[in-house]
């Protein structure tokens, strides 16, 4: 049953979606009448807007985006209706006789009649829906965003077209709302913030899409591996450390070779042999499992790793740690019988779940990808493992989408997309099953009969990748870390010169209690250290001088709250042990 | 001045030099006996021993060894003398008329006269020198080895000869001596024992030369890690983290790709462009210090990091974990002002050294190595840093060797070779001054009068690899690590099935002290749980049953000790506290 509240959100869905495809509609007459000559490609609705694709009798570019805004708006100020009529092909082949991406569409529909929407002098082949008229659209609520270049039909074969980009929404606030988080969205922009907060580099002679951690963000990784290290090992996890190349052999073997081969680097030869850089952890994996005779005594055996992996990424897509050629996953295998997937599969839920929270999400979206076309295994063993997934989402009161022929090849699997504070999915979780290497490597345990038995392999991924993780939490927190992930927490800045001692001491004594402090004891003021310490977003500066010497006491400068105050060093001790122990 | 003891030791070396060079001729003269018709190449004395290089009219076998042996035995109880002679080359042609090698040989070498030795039937072309009789000889104090081939001159163009290798002291008691120590060496393979405790393990598939590590292999590993971290945390390093492959680009401005191609892996290509998975980790460090402008205030500047390497090794040599082909050093470059130097230098040493003592190895030798013939760098340039490391060295009292020319080509260095229970020795720690790097890459730091100024960097890595120090340690310990290093230091062994709760809260309370314990619970025996403890080496083992129990106590066995006894788990507690905080 749909809810009421449902329902009503699918209805506004559908209206702003009329409202979108319209507004491509009148962008295209905008441009009809200001470029005559124009040949129209296609003009959909899509998130938070539209676009239309072009080919234009002459060049344009972004500067002229507001004047063409200007004519949509005089358009919609006169109320130009959208008529709908279905016509048979020839006719429509007569009226875009000088249309020739129409013509080309037109010959692709099935059928013999094909549906046309009239606006104004602005006549398209397309299937609707629209708005009925231009007085439904609000012209203070959209705007035209860029101009970008994009294949006829997405093929670069096909002739550049030149696409314009709008955003769009119901109400004029809405459209000031987006605008904001977008602005929100820039000032957290992790590839800015990076730099600023010094946490990672790039450098064109090392190459592309490949970080460097400087001091400040290797502390940072460590804080989460150190995290990770020990909630895995108190939850049976067991660590290992494998190469990050491997012989083609076992590549092949796996089944990379065959099937992953696009996202892998180039064989380097050693002798008359070819190894590849790893682009996954499994096989090594693996090969500890093999590597004695199991017993169903020993299982489920976790294997865990920080593997680094190298995967091709055209240098397009490369985007800051999100998208990145080489990156460290936090990995990890489970070797168990048929019996345990369940039980297993719901730790593994629980437990990343868990840890995702300490992190600071509390929102996700859960997918369940299904088989697709191609895939390993029987349909049987495919139903078995999807009625187990299903099963333990529900188990877990997880809201979850189907995400249709998502799964892998191997297996099928459970996604878990973390939404940060802009409510912007992340992809990070995944729990995958798979049927595919314990069948290429014959891996088996010894079953309570004296068996052999084809074990059950899962892969998963909690974090997904340290580099993409860390951008994400750059973001969600604009970076400013909470304090148990703060890879500096505390400055104490003396006041003069001669309270360089007491400020030494304070220093000392928190480091004993475990914290990352710096002492600011640079020759400048203590102004300037504030605002660089607001800058660099640390979340506690104690200012030291005379008074607070004598006291044995700090003057405390919280982030976003400033001065709260003098407080004696074991208060501020206790203060700060508590906010710690908060995020468990 | 040469000391007395070392004029002693120098006349000793004489003599054992002599004696097995004299053996080679003997070994050569019962050959000639036992096989007419050999051809003769050469047979020097060599470290412990002798060899001979025999082109023989058949193949023979190490099963032959032991008749080779009787007859060299029954040679020296003849007590053949060796006798000298110089001749003209024509005359020594006409002897060696059906020794094709030896007829070789005299044409090499300069001059118109070589001088022969003959002993009984056997006449060799030899500079000496030789005992005078087989009289000096102890037929009990030598030992043939083992057979294997060897190409004439070493060059493998040239004709496969049969190598015998025999080993030769003064005394009977030196011999086996001798054997006993390799029998103890055996004993401590680090191929075998980690094998047996599980600590890593090498797999065809994967590739040689790339070790995997298991799950108790990845703790030494931590375990050795952490320490390293905090150490090296609190002495001012500062921790980076970089990929393993760089571009082409960057090889070719470092100088790698130019003058260390022959130990790098062939290019993957990315795009259009290529790249190297990396041999050395300095690059990368070199661009995160150019990352900003340096000020001499800021320095010096210590970056560390755990970088994984890979570097060409022919398969022939590569011998379990001491010589792989992928590795993790404990990297650090220290960029320093010239003034710096003597200062750092000497912390690195200092600091080096008692980092190598904690994990129990108390004996070194030291060697400085100088200006190799091609070098970067000037003369000046050279001599000055040569005499900042002499001078530390001189005032950390460390007696030392020069290694002369064994300097790398970018500036000279101090190697530590430690010595283990065998006194067997092991190259680890190296310190390097790099003159080429902060060329080829410009880099400077600002001076107290806003000058740009070069500034000086050095190499260091301490324990050298973690995968040849492991091997190294486990070779030391004989597996037998001390408490701090080992994977697992406490089994928890209940009596019966009734006392595994009792167990587990022992186990539990350990843990929270921060102990490595593993509750043994199994179906098996006692006694077959304390062998197996025994095998795995493992330090502790607490027994509890009824009376254990009762008395909130534990029964312990202590690794080589056995039962040492009941102990109240508090008082084994602080016990094993104690032992841990003895290793600093």
């Amino acid at each position: 049953m749909v809810s009421q509240s449902s329902a009503k959100k699918l209805k506004n869905l559908y209206k702003i979606e009329k409202i979108r495809h319209s507004l491509a509609h009148i962008l295209a007459l905008a441009v009809q009448e200001l470029y005559p000559g124009t040949k129209f490609g296609i003009g959909p609705a899509i998130e938070n807007g539209f676009y239309y694709d072009f080919d234009l009798p002459k060049e344009i570019s972004n500067v002229d985006l507001p004047k063409i805004e200007e004519k949509m708006k005089e358009l919609i100020g006169q109320n130009i209706t959208f008529k709908k009529r279905v016509i048979k092909k020839e006719e429509a082949e007569k009226i875009f006789k000088d249309q020739p991406y129409k013509l080309e569409l037109i010959k692709e529909i099935e059928g013999e009649s094909v549906s046309i929407y009239e606006s104004g002098k602005f006549v398209d082949l397309c299937a609707g829906p629209h708005v009925k008229s231009t007085k439904e659209i609000n012209p203070e609520a959209f705007k035209l965003r860029k101009i970008a270049g994009a294949y006829w039909k997405g093929n670069e074969k096909n002739p550049m077209l030149t696409r314009i980009y709008g955003i769009a929404f119901e109400k004029k606030e809405e459209l000031e709302n987006f605008l904001k988080k977008e602005t929100e969205a820039e000032k957290r922009d992790h590839r800015v913030l990076g730099q600023k907060l010094e946490l990672f580099l790039f450098d064109e002679e090392i190459g592309a899409g490949l970080p460097i951690w400087t001091p400040k963000g290797t502390i940072l990784r460590k804080i989460i591996q150190d995290y990770l290290y020990e909630e895995l090992k108190n939850a049976g996890y067991l660590w290992v450390t494998t190469p990050h190349i491997g012989n083609l052999n076992l590549w092949k073997t796996s089944g990379h070779w065959e099937l992953y081969r696009e996202n892998m680097y180039s064989p380097i030869k050693i002798d008359e042999e070819e190894y590849l850089i790893k682009p996954m952890n499994c096989p090594f994996h693996v090969k500890i499992y093999k590597s004695k005779i199991r017993s169903y005594k020993d299982l489920p055996i976790k294997y865990a790793e920080f593997g680094t992996v190298y995967r091709y990424e055209r240098s397009g897509v490369l985007h800051g740690l999100t998208r990145v050629r080489g990156f460290t996953q936090d990995d990890a295998h489970i070797f168990c019988t048929p019996d345990q997937l369940t039980t297993e599969v719901e730790k593994l839920l629980k437990h990343g779940i868990k840890i995702l929270k300490t992190f600071g999400f509390k929102d996700f979206n859960v997918y369940l990808a299904t088989r697709p076309e191609k895939f390993a295994g029987t349909e049987k063993m495919w139903k078995k493992a999807m009625n187990v997934l299903k099963y333990v989402l529900k188990k877990q009161k997880l809201n979850y989408q189907i995400d249709p022929g998502g799964g892998v090849f191997y297996g099928p699997k459970i996604d878990i997309k973390i939404k940060d504070c802009l409510q912007r999915e992340w992809q990070c979780t995944t729990i995958q099953v798979d049927f595919n290497l314990p069948e290429r490597f014959d891996l088996n345990f010894i079953d309570k009969k004296g068996r052999k038995q084809r074990v059950i392999m899962i892969h998963r991924a909690l974090l997904g990748s340290i580099e993409r993780f860390v951008g994400v939490l750059i973001e969600h927190y604009g970076g400013a870390f909470p304090l148990w992930l703060a890879p500096e927490q505390i400055w104490i800045i003396p006041v003069a010169s001669r309270h360089k001692k007491y400020a030494k001491e304070i220093k000392e004594s928190l480091q004993v209690s475990g914290f990352r402090c710096q002492l600011k004891d640079e020759k400048e003021t203590v102004s300037k250290k504030i605002r660089e310490g607001e800058i660099q977003k640390i979340p506690y500066m104690l200012v030291v001088g005379d008074k607070e010497e004598k006291s044995k006491s700090v003057r405390v400068r919280e982030r976003q709250k400033g001065d709260i105050g003098e407080m004696k060093i074991e208060k501020f001790v206790e203060k700060v042990k508590i906010e710690i122990e908060k995020r468990k």
